[in-house]
């Protein structure tokens, strides 16, 4: 007889669902995990594997290389690991892999359209949603949809387009625009936003900027598509009133933000609360108000990652299987990065966040560019790259980072441990860094600090104490 | 008049000298800052700058470009630093720059040959001995001198060697082996070491090994030059007994060690205490047995690289300036960092201190690979390279890290931080790190330091009880 009751049903087989059912499965837990798509979600299929194979090739890419071998690679590289991972999910002990599309009939039941055209209904303690998100489409007056890609079909193309325009500055649409643009692809960007990467500090764009020219790629910021002509194969963007003709499109990349996958779930017959622009909502366990369904990554608010939806698992994961055990208080610090050239990560308070919880006077701003600044950044002839760090005056306790460089991605964490661990800029001003590398640009940062503070201690006092409690 | 008392003499400009002399003639003492050759030292002149600035140019040289434009680049660009860096010195407030060689005449009596063959003599409160090293110098049976190459010669080179052969096996033999033969030189490495860079653990040269080969590096360990025949440009080696005939030879790099710059200075004079093999000895505060005398950077036995010889500076400015302020009493953890290709950099105990200090039996390493644990090693096509973690079993308190990658430089200084903090590996598993990167490996090493410590509690208690105190 077919099992229709366990520990906990995890509904999604991406990154964060992946983390919850091996968790609780390797703990004994009896788990249904359903997935309707393949498994391994966008990070493995149509995310970070395909795009930062995509990225290393096209970093490696030289004059006279076959762009078309490139993209075949991406191909088989993913499908390896998508193979592999299906393999280890089907033969994951305490695991019930059921291909299907799951929804609610009620708070703890769910029925699964199987692919047969059955359906099967199961019932467990736990719930834990992990629907995802996918692409939000991009309507462009006669553009025929077989020139419209997404991040969901990019990594099927066979042949490098000659043309690729991408619609969208931020995370996805940056990377592949670098990407393509490496292996020999002209590229034109157009974005509403009016700068690349408008999630990052704006000296971040600064950054990005000039170096997305140096790359040759084109690009249109505050602009719209107004419309496509097939037979010239024009399209037509609105920037402030001018009209612009891209000509001789191949293909147009839509990278323009997510939706998250939350339709099909019915879970208003659930009773789980969902705002319509922030998504699921969570408690910072994960659960949603709904005693024992759960929701983690892209379907929640706080965050969009593979590494978040791996952290929120994780926690789901301890909560549902040692409910007694404490855990942290506070969601961890989640860092962020995108794989552009240079790279951009950040970690910390948000701009918004900073303005909130900080009156800016108790802020102080430290600045060290690679450039002109650290040898490395001489020797390896980085235009454009800083580190910025926001820290309480007085007292260097490090609020926010940003990193625009060749290796930001690998930097940050060094802050996600010091932010987390409340470890101060003079504590860090002790420290010795390899030479030379662009992380000694850290210690520059702890030695302008201190600098500035010494100098002018009664001044750096005097804020502190007017403003540190002002907000 | 001529002044002849200072605060402070400074004898040599390279990094640590510069870090000094910088350092105090900011706070407004009277500096004499004495050198003979370039302002720079090493560092600008013939490491770190001019060889990283090569390895950059190196990663980026594509097949048919011009090995010869690549070195000149090279000595272009050290030249303008160089430069730069001398007007600085010039121009430095409170120091007087004299360009000559130094020696002691009595405890705090310096006597300075002059370029015009004048002398001149000082008196000052503080010595600091700023010397640095010169490379070793090898003998090989008819090579003549114009073939020898050592790294003070070797970036005055403006035609690329068509066969280079290195003696020498540590960092910067394998450095310039990795640049050199990226640009397209035939390189031929021997060593008298049985591995690559034997100063790391064993398993880092594992991992090199077959990195250098296929690189297109040959490479002959435990090996000795019996002679050179400049009519076929043959060097014969000896490896175990087998004759080896390296053939059209057109340069040797020596790159077998260094020597300490001492013999000038007539340190005996002054009464110095100097330890034949170790170098002048100092106290953790950088001061020799005669107060007032102090000596960092190569020259003392602890550190050989740019950035302890600056640590150790700062450290020195802290005592000398601010006698009465707390200076922490250990020194700093000093990382290492080799830029070979994958890098290799390492931090915490050395293989040797972990002997001394720790009982094996409460030593838990903990390995992960990049090609096999970590999806970024799996994009980037890592064949060989990983996180190794010595760590006290139960605590999870940091030992020793090697890390063994394309980005390792930057990703050592997170554990630089968490080893001198004294962050557990408890606390490294409640982090998030963004996703893909090599740094995610970190996590990774906390998830199994996690899963093999719950598995099995009592065995790691035992063996912690056991062990702790062992020796």
């Amino acid at each position: 007889m077919t099992q229709t009751y366990f520990h906990t049903i995890v509904i999604g087989a991406g990154s964060g669902g992946m983390t919850v059912a091996v968790g609780l499965a390797g703990l004994g837990k009896q788990v249904a995990f359903i997935e309707g798509n393949h498994v391994g979600g966008d990070c493995t299929n149509v995310g970070c594997v395909p795009s930062k194979t995509l990225i290393h090739l096209a970093r490696e890419f030289k004059l006279g290389d076959n762009p078309d071998n490139v993209l075949r690679e991406v191909i088989r590289k993913r499908d390896v690991l998508r193979e592999k991972e299906t393999h280890e999910v089907r033969d994951l002990k305490n695991v019930t892999f059921i291909e299907g599309w799951a929804k609610f009939t009620a708070p703890k039941e769910i029925e699964v359209a199987l692919k047969d055209g059955q359906t099967r209904k199961l019932t467990a303690e736990n719930i834990v949603i992990a629907t995802g998100a996918r692409p939000r489409l991009l309507d462009i007056p006669g553009l025929p949809a077989e020139r419209v890609l997404t991040n969901e079909s990019l990594f099927d193309l066979r042949d490098a387009p000659k043309h690729l325009v991408i619609a969208g500055a931020g995370v996805i649409a940056l990377e592949m625009a670098f990407a393509f643009r490496k292996i020999g692809t002209q590229v034109t960007l157009f974005a509403l936003d009016d700068r690349p990467l408008v999630t990052a500090i704006p000296e971040a764009s600064e950054a990005l900027r000039p170096e997305i020219e140096r790359a040759g790629i084109k690009a249109y910021y505050g602009a719209t598509a107004t419309g496509f002509d097939e037979a010239s194969r024009t399209l037509t963007l609105n920037q402030g009133g001018t009209e612009i003709r891209v000509q001789q499109v191949d293909k147009v990349l839509v990278a323009i933000g997510r939706v998250r996958n939350l339709e099909r779930l019915e879970l208003e017959k659930a009773g789980v609360t969902v705002d319509k622009r922030r998504g699921v909502l969570v408690n910072t366990f994960g659960e949603t108000n709904l005693k024992g369904v759960y929701a983690i990554g892209d379907v929640t608010p706080t965050s969009a990652f593979t590494h978040s939806a791996n952290a929120q698992g994780r926690r789901v994961v301890q909560r549902i299987a040692f409910p007694l055990l404490p855990v942290a208080k506070n969601e961890p610090l989640f860092p962020n990065a995108t794989f552009s050239d240079p790279e951009v990560a950040a970690v910390g308070l948000s701009p918004q966040q900073l303005k909130e919880y900080c009156h800016p006077g108790v802020v102080k701003r430290i600045r060290v560019d690679f450039k002109t600044h650290i040898d490395r950044g001489y020797t390896d002839e980085v235009e454009n790259g800083f580190l910025i760090v926001d820290a309480v005056r007085l007292t260097g306790q490090i609020l926010s980072v940003t990193i625009v460089g060749p290796r930001a991605s690998e930097m940050i964490s060094f802050f996600t441990l010091a932010i987390s661990q409340k470890i101060s800029l003079y504590k860090i001003y002790r420290l010795v860094f390899p030479y030379p590398t662009y992380s000694s640009g850290i210690l520059k940062v702890a030695d302008f600090f201190m600098r500035e503070t010494l100098t002018d201690l009664k001044g750096e006092l005097a804020a502190y104490l007017k403003y540190r409690f002002a907000k």
